[in-house]
């Protein structure tokens, strides 16, 4: 059986198929221009692949609302082109094959939920640290859309002291996460991009501050088992112990459970699925969009 | 049918018997003591009631994994003779009755879910802005436990700028939300206690501010489809006003959903059951302890 899978990005589209031993088996990437290019291409290339169903994790905001009438769209964005216009109806009725869509991160969370580094857990939190921040969340056992999606990048934090830069580079919020912590907030900071720093400049303690902060108001909020956190940022390795050690400092012992306390190491991780996760659960939308 | 219902709080323990049809029917109020007191008189109250099963709600920490060994225990706790001491065990046994335990907060969210504002929805947040702050959720139809279970007044919030106590008052976090808009924290920034102060005294700007900033953060990680405040401060229902316009204002536009755009009237709410979300979803929880 093949199932076809898209990761919708802001700069590249990734095209895959795979089958249902969940092995994703040839892949291709177009870049993202206006839709009326790039949704066309993207249907040419699927077009002789004999998928069977189509799982989307894109980028948002996206009606995510099977009962609306916008479902599988893009809403209201800043990206030229992109606002308001279909993506998931041109492709399934082109294709003739069902399909489902969720954002880019709630698929790479289920994906570390069903094989991950959240397996047979009940909740994970997945944050993408980039171009941007998002994250994906399983609660109980369930993907969470509610109202629209989690839009985690816009979480208000706190300034740290010595931040040189205290309200951010959000151009909607001051001292949101993502206008805090993502790859061109790091750049815009200090005039480099992240991977031009060591790893003992005082831009990664900041980040890690933040990123901590993230963790810290997850936790109290929504009680995930597992902080998994991936996207480019995230290459800088060395962020994790720091994340960690900030994350319980910062609770300061309030929540008690052993996995804060005693083993955070495995509480705050990496992805299962390495940089996989988020066309693996594309690939598992597709597949539950063929067993309907 | 009776049954027996527990709202577990830090002063006072409100036990009542409740219906089928969902209606509570005789109540009483027992001091909170220490637990080798409380608990017998509670047992006692309720041993001729004729009740089938017991529903309780509780301050926190509580263990609310059935698989563990202290499921319905309190857990380590500031509060004098509690920590680490079992709640719902000695009165399912001695009672008789299958009991089931949750968070008050998380039964109050139960209650408005099943019956109160956000009936028919599939996720809301309940939170109580009283001695302490705490919420309950509701995700995609679920009771949301995870980890532990969600301790929200403990999300980190950003000073506003014009607090005479940027710290606020917590004994674990710098300006945790329950530190910076507890009952008791309004007290000790302006030395009175909230229904002293007139409805134009800068507290209660301050206030909505830092409750904005909350639902901000709520709306922003998991995406509720209600948010319902209740608890003693919301008693000042002036408060609600502010902190729709307040929300609003953080957000600038960027969770573009009519909710929240258009009609947040009707997305920050009072408590569609008044003062009885906590005691309903007590009973709530006992109908499902009997349903087995």
């Amino acid at each position: 059986m093949r199932f076809g899978t898209l990761e919708a990005g802001g700069t590249k589209m990734v095209l895959s198929v795979g089958n249902e031993n969940n092995e994703l088996l040839e892949q291709a990437s177009i870049p993202t221009e206006a839709p009326e290019k790039t949704i066309p291409a993207m249907i040419d290339w699927f077009r002789d692949k004999g998928i069977v169903s189509l799982g989307i994790g894109t980028f948002g905001p996206v009606d995510l609302n099977p009962a609306s009438e916008t479902y599988g769209w893009i809403t209201k964005t800043p990206k030229p082109g992109w606002s308001m216009k279909p993506l998931l109806p041109p492709m399934r009725d082109e294709l003739g094959v069902p399909a489902i869509i969720d954002t880019d991160v709630n698929a790479a969370a289920l994906a570390e939920w069903k094989l991950g580094a959240a397996k047979g857990l009940n909740s994970c939190m997945y944050v993408t640290v980039g171009t941007g921040i998002g994250a994906g969340l399983i609660i109980e056992g369930h993907m969470v859309h509610g109202l629209v999606h989690p839009e985690l990048g816009h979480m208000l934090l706190r300034p740290e002291p010595n931040d040189p830069s205290p309200k951010g580079f959000c151009l909607f919020h001051d001292s949101c996460l993502e206008g805090m912590a993502c790859g061109p907030a790091i750049e815009k900071r200090w005039g480099k991009k992240g991977y031009e720093l060591p790893p003992d400049h005082e831009a990664w303690d900041l980040e890690a501050a933040y990123l901590a902060q993230m963790c810290v108001n997850a936790i109290c909020s929504f009680s995930p088992e597992k902080i998994i956190l991936g996207g480019g940022v995230m290459q800088q390795r060395h962020l994790f112990p720091l994340i960690r050690e900030k994350t319980q400092k910062l609770l300061n012992g309030y929540v008690q459970h052993t996995a804060i306390l005693d083993s955070i190491e495995t509480y705050i991780v990496e992805p299962g699925l390495g940089t996989k996760s988020g066309a693996t659960g594309a690939l598992l939308l597709a597949q539950e969009a063929y067993a309907g």
